[in-house]
């Protein structure tokens, strides 16, 4: 896939000239010594965007009992002690603070921060707004995320704030995915602290810490290959040498008139360590990070100390010492690496799943909080919308009839959401909730645009009700109303078809669509568990489905009637049905248990078995010979491997087949007669813990599919990669966690196959999953857990809500779609991005026509008065469909119906740099040594 | 007693100009509003000179694990941030930290330091060397710590740097003396911020917590008058208003764009706690402490708040508010209250015992660590000693034939070890070994200048070795020699007659005085129950004993030959003697259980009955209904207000009655020809704790005195303060600790008497004692126990060391002395002060003539190369004899064999102005209001 971005500059007036791009910053780097070790050392701060406390918790240094931390501090500190002595260096990484501390600053402060960062004095690193989870986010938010933050700093310090080094020193693992989007964002390099322990051992001894990533197997190198470098200390500094005010090492004593004089002892472990690292690296250059968590909040500990240093270990080269200590950059060792001009170990595959030890992988949080999780996937449905309407519909949606309206509070909450104790699901309770809140507070605004720029754009200034909690079956007007009419926007530049479900408390209703043509519908009744419950909390105990179809980037409208009230229709009980179908699927269930038994393609004409449960792995409580590790928010750890059954179960309507596995777990099985995917709708929780048992809540499809070992997830929604049980592609694994150590994130998609059958599972959240037995995939789909698991949440992950006070009831989708091999992504491209970018709105139809399917539209966004960012991707990676992985030709001038394009100009993929302009460091691989990566080109 | 200051000049060069006295300090207070109310906050931090860390570890931020603190940053962090604002204000306390970290400043960081203490944006306040105890110390140790600490101020930044207030705010309890030192140093008043709970409750409502101390009832009012107030809240910011890094609460969350917007809230609770405070006070000025322990590490985190909160607050005046806050300083707030010109209430007793819960009496550390107390007041007597003989001996003293040898060395010891977690016995065992060791330190530089000065004014080079561990009868010198002599130094400026102890191995020996007639002499075994262990160790068995005469501030030379060695004396089993007495005393024990039974003064003809024995409180454990408060460091409370006997005793041998009570408490009573003073010299330990039982070993004294319920305590050395059985003179007490609410600090004596007889008991080192019955006085010994009191400290107070593994054995001297109580002063006056400055080396004469009785040469010590720094003072207080107490003409000129005096200067007490230019506030007491204070003039 090819992704383009481009800026659609529409009519008058003529574009603002671009930022500048060669900008003089001064070359900054201290000068280096060939015949010696050159230490770098990099003060840093690591600033999680909400994790213990909530993001702004975290800015103003709130609820220190929780965690001291205060951002504002750190950047007011740092800033202080780099003026005191012009050698120092520091780097900022979370534009997220960056951003709200700059904005209070005064003029005078803003300049003297300029003057260091133009000389090179603070850097930033990374530079997004936040530092990204890199299993649970999906591209397109990441992208997002990742432009805003580094827009700001273009916008603010013009190219010496470019960051040229991409930073992920904590996310826990590391997806190829992001890798690739790094590389064409035009970063030089990437760094990292945590990979699997066995993984690090290996690269040590090879010296392969190290080394050049090819992160696609379908961009042509070295547009996706990013030097990877492999940090000696997860993030902190090396022990012994924390001079922050959250540590207790000692600090440089040299004054020889107090006690415990200490400057040789330093001098002396400091060359011990140094050396020692020397050793697992290729060049005479090694890095240290002098940092960690929220440190230099008072940076006059660690600079006063680090001078010190320096002076003391670089004082004995004049006694033959041949290491050399310098204040550094990321991007200052980078280039010194790349001067070095070695071949390196090239990679191809991720840095999936991640175990900093024999029992303690972290693979839950791919899972945790999978509430949050889809509502963050909504979210970024809601801001696509949000982006396109503002675009659409011109300034007036800023500003218009419903009032003042924005998508930069969503933005920024996407963007915050991305953080990697965020989406991810590894932050504290009440951290969760703020991010939830956040979004919410996002799609107020997003709201208000909505209604202005629909106004424009249909000529209707009526009122629109939106109805944001159809997730749990609850929209007021339609309960209550018995006549009403519904648009659905599509933010997908194809059209779609769309099953619509509404809350009604109706048994009859009709639809018609905008040219009052009758739409088949019906009316089900709520799951009859909790139609009592829900009747008694002024809920619909009905729903009304029809299909809607919406054209490419609009909207259609349909009516609806109602033609009779009263009693809800009797939920007749009809025996399981063994078959549901339409004209592309065949579905059987086993007429004993109730389960599905077979799925068929009708249109392929190819058939695998196919059985699906509901089990759950039983919580690790740490009470474990092997391992004192319980699961928790990061780590999944089953007591046993054999999970437990829920139930067998009984089907219970004929429309949908809806299936009981017990009071906590159910599923409706559809089939949409338009739809090639077969629909599983989950229901679990709330997971019962009165036996004191954490649950790992997993929907298991076992299929007559031959998979040998092999499945297949995605990476951040796009490239597919292949995963095969107990191994993995670098190094040999020595498999200590027979479930938690075969987990991978499953971002979008996942399939089984053979040559013959591909089962493609498309989600609607990041979640975890794997293949443990031949045939079989499963999904882990909740978690509720009674311990932490130690990896500083120290809160155990056990939801609750104020409406579920038992413990949080999570329902999502998995859609099905079985194909052959060479064909299946022609239907889960445009399955997934369906999932993602869900219809949602009431519109026209602005684009003049479908995109080929091939391209899909990813941002269409205001970017400033007078332009438009435009990004169009080619989603199908170069292997996986003879049709659409072809090099496709789109034209724009034509392509919107509401704005002329006068004209564009091609960026790099974070929108900060001219794509002409971008020039990045060209690294070798190495040739023939280490061990064999996978094939690039095909998967097996 | 009349302290006087002199400087003494000897001959050429002329001296040097005195430093500048008139100058121009900008005058810093911010305008206050005359009709509202006006908050100062005071922006400070408390730096315990050693506590849980040593002090160097405090300084360099050393153990941070221990406790974070580190006061180099903590200055370089204000220093910095008072730059930021010229608004903000800042008081520094602890020149022993001050003093550190300026050295290490650059010329250009020192010169912003002086045009801050210029500007009065960065105050000293208090500023000695440290915060010294006000319990345990003794005056002249306390006055020495403060000169050297003003003295560094007053060279360093001039008057402007001389601190015009006194700050205690943290010792537990404060002394009357201390208050009359602070008066006489020139300081305009005195904060503090420990009182006992039910005297603070009465000051709140009475609006006394400001109030006229009237410090000594010899000196003329208002010489020793010092205006006195008391904090609102300790020495801590208000409840929720704590903005250090080491603190948890919400800063001030002013952007109304990130959630929990909090300055309403901030400044309603703000005006809330204001407006109560002011309710407990006379004026409309209050104080707010806004620090506390080792906080503005990184000072930013304050500043950047309260710059807000004085915003916000004012913000408000324009809004009809009436409160007014401010940056301020103690001095600013000082003239405030000074300017109200109003009366204050008048207090002559002193703040002990402290009490902060009605079972937490602070009255355990009186006690506390008596190896350590003991060690520090030889200490000082060697510190005088060495401060003498640098004068004497002139600058061949600091390089001489010996080598470089200082006093500078001992004097730093001596002033970080008056610290009120220093000799208090409030520190951590390590922190207590770093004291001792670095006294030790100072003892050695002092015994290079010692040796040289000796060298100079004798003539003679040859080595003297120094027996350091007499105390424990260790001397390997004499022990081994068969001939050797020994000198002996005399401190005072009289003649004194003092026995010396020996250690030998030999059995009988000769002894000549410098003119070759024979001295009487004893050789007696060391305790019998030790001599194996002794022997089995290398130690000497037996001690030589014999009295030496020593002129003042002189030294005389005795020779001692072995005359018989072999085996030694076999320890003479003796029927329990009756009697002993001398020329001046006779003593009287009971034949049945060997205790004493009375005590006559045989020049009088008075005669006492007079029992001894020794007992142990069993220290609470915390485990009680009434509090779960143990005995600690800092706190006693015994757990049964009866103290268990130790046992009945036989008594061994003739020459001393030797006693033993059990194998861990025995003592020697001892009679010397030429003392008026009964010897009672004790041996406590190892206390044994194998009945898991703490234990708080006493002595008590029970008499046929006739007390009422009335004792005399020692304020610091000097003045004599009433006590009385469960009562205190400024408020109802209600008595919750029987035994320790009524426990004094007995700094150097205590007295019983009724109308004919008065028992006066001389200690050795700051002990803990209180009359609890009628003719009783007991004084607390030695204390071993098993809990924390939870103070902060966190360790057991449970004293070991490398030569007492087994429970730290601790030995001292009781001298009583029985007189009339109007001239039993005459006695112990002089006796104190023989056991303070004690005889150490071996000199001439070189006092031409010894002081009057009444005066004591309390300081004798080099101040610059041309001066010298000389205290002499008035030891009597008015009322305590008719001779004694008169004033008394000293003539200077001629006083000194050695030294030509030049001219003479007189300065306040602490050396750090001219007397005749010390100006300070006048206060007026309140008439007639309040509780009445005990008569000033004459002690019941």
């Amino acid at each position: 896939p090819k992704l383009l971005l481009l800026l659609l500059l529409p009519l008058p007036p003529p574009p603002p000239p671009p930022p500048p791009l060669v900008f003089v910053c001064v070359q900054s780097c201290h000068a280096t010594k060939p015949n010696m070790l050159n230490v770098h050392l990099v003060p840093h701060t690591h600033d999680d965007v909400g994790w213990l406390k909530t993001v702004d918790q975290y800015f103003y240094g709130d609820r220190n009992d929780i965690q001291h931390a205060g951002v504002q501090y750190i950047l007011d500190s740092v800033v202080d002690q780099l003026l005191k002595n012009p050698d120092r260096r520091f780097i900022y990484v979370e534009t997220a603070f960056f951003y709200r501390w700059w904005k209070q600053q005064s003029s005078s402060m803003q300049q003297t921060v300029r003057q260091l960062v133009n000389e090179g004095r603070l850097e930033f690193v990374n530079g997004g707004w936040c530092m990204s989870d890199e299993a649970t986010t999906h591209y397109s938010a990441v992208i997002d995320q990742m432009t805003m933050g580094l827009r700001f700093l273009n916008e603010t310090f013009g190219a010496c704030g470019r960051p040229r080094v991409a930073w992920h020193i904590d996310p826990f693992g590391h997806a190829r995915e992001h890798a690739s989007m790094f590389a064409q964002m035009g970063y030089d390099g990437f760094f990292f602290g945590r990979l699997d322990y066995q993984d690090r051992a290996r690269r040590m001894m090879a010296k392969e810490q190290e080394l050049l990533w090819r992160a696609s197997d379908s961009l042509t190198p070295p547009v996706a290959d990013l030097f990877t470098g492999i940090l000696p200390n997860g993030y902190n500094p090396p022990e012994g040498f924390c001079w922050d005010q959250s540590c207790d090492d000692p600090p440089i004593r040299d004054d020889p008139d107090l006690e415990d004089y200490n400057v040789d002892d330093v001098v002396k472990r400091f060359m011990a360590i140094a050396e020692n690292q020397a050793l697992v690296y290729k060049t005479n250059h090694i890095i240290m990070t002098m940092g960690s968590d929220f440190q230099y909040e008072n940076a006059n500990l660690w600079y006063k100390n680090l001078d010190k240093l320096i002076r003391y270990v670089n004082g004995l080269q004049s006694n033959s010492s041949k290491v050399n200590v310098l204040y550094s950059t990321p991007s200052c060792y980078l280039q010194e690496l790349h001067r070095a001009n070695l071949t390196w170990a090239l990679k191809t595959d991720d840095f999936f799943p991640y175990a900093d030890s024999a029992h303690d992988f972290w693979t839950g949080y791919f899972t945790s909080r999978p509430a949050l999780k889809r509502y963050e996937r909504i979210s970024n449905s809601n801001l696509q919308t949000c982006n396109q309407l503002e675009v659409l519909g011109g300034p007036v949606s800023r500003k218009g009839p419903f009032g003042g309206g924005d998508s930069q509070t969503m933005k920024k909450a996407m963007a915050v959401a991305q953080h990697h104790d965020a989406v991810s699901g590894t932050e504290k309770q009440h951290v969760a909730n703020d991010y939830a809140r956040k979004l919410a507070s996002g799609w107020q605004h997003c709201q208000v645009l909505v209604s202005n720029s629909l106004a424009a754009l249909s000529g209707s200034s009526s009122e629109r009700i939106y109805c944001d909690n159809l997730n749990i079956s609850v929209c007021p007007l339609t309960a209550t109303s018995k006549k009403f009419s519904v648009s659905v926007y599509n933010p997908l530049a194809r059209p779609v078809t769309w099953p619509v479900r509404l809350p009604v408390n109706g048994t009859a209703y009709t639809v018609s669509d905008a040219n009052g043509k009758p739409v088949d519908c019906q009316v089900v009744p709520v799951s009859k568990a909790t139609q009592e419950v829900r009747r008694n909390r002024g809920f619909a105990v009905n729903e009304l489905v029809f299909q809607v179809q919406a054209p490419p980037l609009g909207y259609s409208t349909y009516s609806v009637s109602l033609l009779q009230d009263g009693s809800p229709p009797t939920s007749t009980q009809h025996r399981t049905p063994t078959v549901i179908q339409n004209k592309f699927l065949k579905v059987t269930f086993d007429p004993d248990t109730g389960l599905l038994s077979s799925l068929s393609n009708l249109e392929t004409q190819q058939s695998i078995k196919l059985t699906q449960n509901f089990y759950w792995y039983n919580a690790s409580d740490g009470n474990n010979s092997l391992s004192i590790q319980p699961s928790g928010a990061y780590i999944f750890r089953p007591n046993s491997s054999t999970p437990f059954i829920i139930s067998r179960l009984r089907s219970l309507m004929v429309q949908e087949v809806r299936q009981w596995f017990s009071p906590w777990v159910s599923q409706v099985v559809r089939l949409y007669a338009d739809s090639r995917a077969l629909e599983l709708e989950w229901t679990v929780g709330p997971v019962p813990i009165d036996d004191s048992l954490g649950k790992e809540v997993i929907t298991r499809l076992d299929t007559s599919i031959q998979t040998g070992e092999y499945f297949y997830t995605d990476s951040n929604g796009r490239e597919m990669l292949q995963r095969k049980k107990d191994f993995r592609p670098t190094w040999q694994l020595k498999q200590s966690e027979p479930i938690a150590g075969n987990y991978y994130p499953i971002n979008s998609r996942a399939f089984i196959k053979d040559d013959v059958d591909q089962l493609t599972v498309v989600t609607d959240r990041s979640q975890g999953g794997g293949s443990i037995h031949n045939g079989s995939l499963e999904i882990m789909l909740h978690r509720r857990l009674l311990y932490d698991d130690v990896r500083g949440v120290a809160e155990p992950l056990n939801e609750t809500s104020d409406i579920f006070p038992e413990g949080l009831v999570v329902r999502g989708r998995l859609l099905l779609s079985l194909d052959r091999p060479p064909s299946a992504a022609d239907a889960h491209r445009p399955l997934a991005q369906e999932v993602v970018l869900q219809p949602k709105y009431k519109f026209k139809f602005w684009l003049q026509a479908a995109l080929p399917p091939a391209v899909h539209l990813l941002t269409l966004s205001q970017w400033d008065k007078d332009s438009v960012l435009l990004r169009l991707e080619h989603q199908f990676q170069s292997w996986e469909s003879k049709v659409n992985s072809q090099p496709v030709t789109v034209n724009l001038q034509k392509l919107f119906s509401t704005l002329d394009v006068l004209g564009m100009s091609e960026l790099n993929l974070s929108a900060n740099q001219w794509k002409d302009e971008m020039k990045r460091f060209d690294w070798t691989p190495q040739k023939g040594t280490g061990r064999p990566n996978l094939p690039l080109t095909s998967l097996q």
